[in-house]
């Protein structure tokens, strides 16, 4: 099994600064070129151009703000009582029951720009009293049955990738938390080439999870932007999808059964193929962040590594040109397997931070044809060389009709480059005084232009001073025949006396106004604690009734992740 | 809106025998030859050849069993109680509540081998004491809650045709029934033609929609064998699948979103194109068969009307190589939009039963390719001509590959004629003594093997006696990357004495078989009453308790379809 490297306590990344290189294996890779190198410098540099635009734009002044050095980090001693702790480690073992000041802040929340702010200023009052790693899913039924029974919180921890509040431990009853860790169970069994499955521990993370999979010619092809530290129980329990998920699927699509340890029991849910026996129990515990129990086993449905694959860019006159070609593409069912189109904003953005001879490249070629302004798109078809030609061709055509220019390949080879380089850049901006968060909604193709502008409205407002003006950037990253979803990333000058509170005002603006238009509550980043107020205009009070009804037989104490999903 | 004939009581089909013509609208008739004439001849004698093979291989004795007149069933007096009558007629008007005889007749029971028995031998006890057509959401919500407090059991009907008791009206406290007759509730509205988005009402059934999205140049594309009679309600509630399922997928895909009315309220369930905000609610509506509520709205998503079909039979020489050379195809996803794999058996009978020049024809062009016994596989492609024939070409490599021999398209046009006429053969054969009831199940490709070979050996020893044998034949009837389906339809001399039981028996002991070989309970025939007793093989204790939780939470009294889906 591949190291799994711990992601740094204040921000993106592994601890250390080494560069890693992981075989890029849902891509087809290894015909198109080798493994991904992946961009880690620690210091990227904003070019002089995008530091110069962004001070304009914004009214921001460059700032040193970095965080407090992690020792200064405030950490309340553990409550976990000692005669559940010892009992956890006659259960575990005491190597996997872990008290230790390191342990407990590296499972302290996730990876929202809240929880940096909180993490790099010295807080971490929602990290847990201790962390547990069982090694089986038996082991972590009994510890489910245990903290049940001694009213102790448990929070799973995947990859501590969630931007939503997922891993908040909040808790109304203000009882001792216990993280339990799902690194030990991440292993591939039961590999069923012909019938297409895998059954993958829940701690497994996407670049050991391909690697394992290349040994038998197949891959999964789930590569969110959190792909090297999100793990497969962390996607199954928020309902991910991936930069490719437009092809591949999201990953709901690809569970094909798992199993769910509760307090109450275990589930093993899913019957591939598929099965009419009743309502979907299995996709009751997709989604569940945690708060009906963990998920200790995950079985996959994966495919051959593509034999081919090709991206390249496109370039729309204007947004509305780029919705109407793709809707037009979604319709009749010729969607490449990724599509990415960037709003003027972001690719003028996109433009100005990219760095190199790509960058030089791509601004050449889009001045050459007339394209200085317009929308981005990105696309990628991977499969069958002759399907793939045939699917390209037809898109090709639809793209042309609505007025797209081709900009080559190596602007879809630059994107896959830096596929998942964003979170790092985060830090660096945060760094330096910026307000940087990232939401994300899904609608039909005739509400996305609502949303869109709806959207973007309300981040202006909340955000939006004499002289301060956020930036908003927007892209479609995933197709469907009904509609969209919408990826927006904000960039402004941070309110650095009371930074959580101006964000979460552009939050509540900002959701209010997406849900008002039509839009989803989230289309990939899952509830957690930050999307809680607002479930019940998604699903109804009686579809939050339904959920509390499932949750109160599986977990009668409501001792699984009570701070997120379900509105107190 | 089109006329909906009433099926007739004791059989499938309309009450007259007038041979109707629908507008085969899910296939893009319009380019290919125009509306499909169904056949619908009131007699469809077996060819002699198929009459004198069936009684060689059964033992049976062509006898005369005709059903009882419609006038000798019995029907015992409606319980409803006059001041529930009286409320029932307040709130939807007098004409559209119901208790003669003929409208309860109408509505007792499905479509299943031993509903038929119990109607052709006079046996009306599961007729329920009344028939309600409530018009929309809100009058249904209000009949829920006041069949609720009155402690009336609530049986949705929209067209009739469950195969597996999925209207037994059955309740273990023998309250009084009502049946919640959605056909008032059967129009299009909402027709988003840029999201593929349509909302339809759950009384509609396919001819009737299929013909209302023509006129946007849209299909649904679900075409089960029961499309003449069944509803969209019905397809939601039961997880449907369809001829075509393998391409436009399964009926639970096509759903984007659905209104459940409750006795405790109404849930508005479903955000397309896709949303991540905690556990799929809208997945527990699916397949909730009546138990949880009555679906009184469906938003479907829809597609362009395809622009070409291709329809063409391929011969493997075993049963062995087919399955090899479907599963290849599934796992490179090249499988056709229709797969329909026979064994050999199916293939033998379907020859010897097919009458006039197209069977003649097949029979010709078998042979001619050293193929008078094999596996005849029907495959169908649908869609924009280019992508139609590289996929076409993609699979047909694999089809060789596999000893696969194309015996051409006349085939291919033949199985879609006659698509959806295998009910109305049931009815003849079981007039002249013939056990004849199909099952179906699924598995993954590693399993199903060992799932055919199962049923086939419980059937046959349920069934078998010394001169009597049943008749077993199998198709693959849908596939997936993970697996396929696989449908089953056994003939048998009836037993006159006792036909129940020896059916129930033969049920029993397949179903036992393909669930230990690791089947799915069904693949899309629903639960109904008769999968009760083995939906906790399936989903075990834990899941049973689950759905009876949300059950609790949305029928407290359970007066909705108590009979079906949960075991007592």
């Amino acid at each position: 099994m591949p190291e799994q490297p711990e992601m740094t306590i204040q921000g993106w990344g592994p601890g250390s600064s080494r560069v890693a290189t992981v075989a890029d294996a849902g891509e087809g890779a290894e015909e198109t070129g080798g493994g991904l190198e992946l961009t880690r410098d620690p210091e990227l540099p904003l070019p002089k151009a995008a530091r110069r635009h962004l001070a304009r734009e914004l009214g921001w002044t460059p700032r040193a703000t970095p965080p407090v050095a992690v020792g200064e980090i405030r950490l309340a001693p553990s409550r976990l009582p000692d005669d559940v702790r010892a009992a956890l480690a006659g259960l575990l073992g005491e190597e996997h029951v872990r008290t230790d000041r390191e342990s407990r802040l590296r499972r302290a929340g996730g990876k929202s720009y809240l929880d940096l702010l909180r993490r790099r200023g010295g807080d971490a009052s929602d990290a847990p009293d201790a962390v547990a790693l069982p090694g089986s899913t038996a082991e972590t039924a009994v510890l489910l049955a245990l903290c049940s029974e001694r009213d102790v919180v448990v929070v799973p921890f995947g990859g501590g990738t969630s931007v939503v509040g997922g891993l908040a431990g909040v808790d109304p009853d203000d009882r001792p938390s216990l993280s339990v860790d799902l690194s030990r169970m991440a292993s591939v069994s039961d590999v069923d080439v012909a019938s297409s499955l895998v059954t993958v521990g829940p701690g497994m993370r996407g670049p050991a999870l391909e690697e394992a999979l290349a040994e038998h010619g197949l891959t999964l092809g789930h590569l969110p932007q959190s792909f090297e530290f999100a793990t497969v129980g962390g996607y199954a329990a928020t309902r991910s999808a991936g930069q490719a998920s437009t092809g591949v699927g999201r990953f709901d699509d690809l569970v094909a059964g798992l199993t769910l340890a509760t307090p109450s029991g275990v589930l093993e849910l899913g019957h591939p193929p598929a099965s009419a026996a009743g309502p979907d129990l299995l996709g009751l515990a997709l989604g569940s962040e945690g708060a009906l129990g963990v998920i200790t086993e995950v079985r996959l449905r994966v495919r051959p590594r593509p034999r081919t694959a090709v991206y390249e860019g496109w370039s729309f006159r204007t947004w509305e040109d780029g919705l109407a070609g793709l809707q037009r593409l979604a319709r009749h069912d010729l969607l490449p397997d990724v599509v990415r189109l960037s709003d003027p904003e972001e690719t003028r953005a996109n433009l100005l931070n990219a760095g190199g001879a790509g960058a030089r490249l791509l601004r050449g070629a889009l001045r050459a044809r007339g394209r200085a302004e317009g929308c981005l798109l990105v696309v990628g078809w991977e499969g069958l060389p002759p399907l793939v030609r045939a699917r390209r061709r037809a898109a090709v055509g639809v793209l042309r009709e609505h007025g797209a220019a081709r900009v080559g390949r190596r602007v879809g080879e630059s994107w896959r480059r830096h596929r998942f380089a964003a979170p790092y850049l985060r830090d660096r901006l945060m760094d330096a005084g910026l307000l940087v968060e990232t939401l994300e909604t899904a609608a039909t193709w005739s509400a996305l232009p609502a949303v869109y502008d709806a959207v973007r409205r309300a981040l202006r407002e909340s955000l939006g001073a004499p002289g301060r003006q956020p930036l908003v950037m927007s892209h479609v990253s995933h197709g469907y025949a009904t509609g969209a979803s919408l990826y927006v990333t904000v960039l402004a000058d941070r309110d650095d006396g009371l930074p959580l509170q101006q964000w979460l005002g552009a939050k509540r603006a900002a959701t209010d106004a997406l849900l008002a238009a039509g839009g989803t509550l989230t289309h990939h980043h899952a509830v957690g604690a930050d999307h809680r107020p607002w479930l019940e205009r998604e699903v109804g009070p009686l579809g939050v009734d339904v959920l509390r009804a499932v949750k109160q037989r599986l977990d009668p104490r409501g001792v699984c992740n009570p701070g997120v999903l379900l509105p107190d």
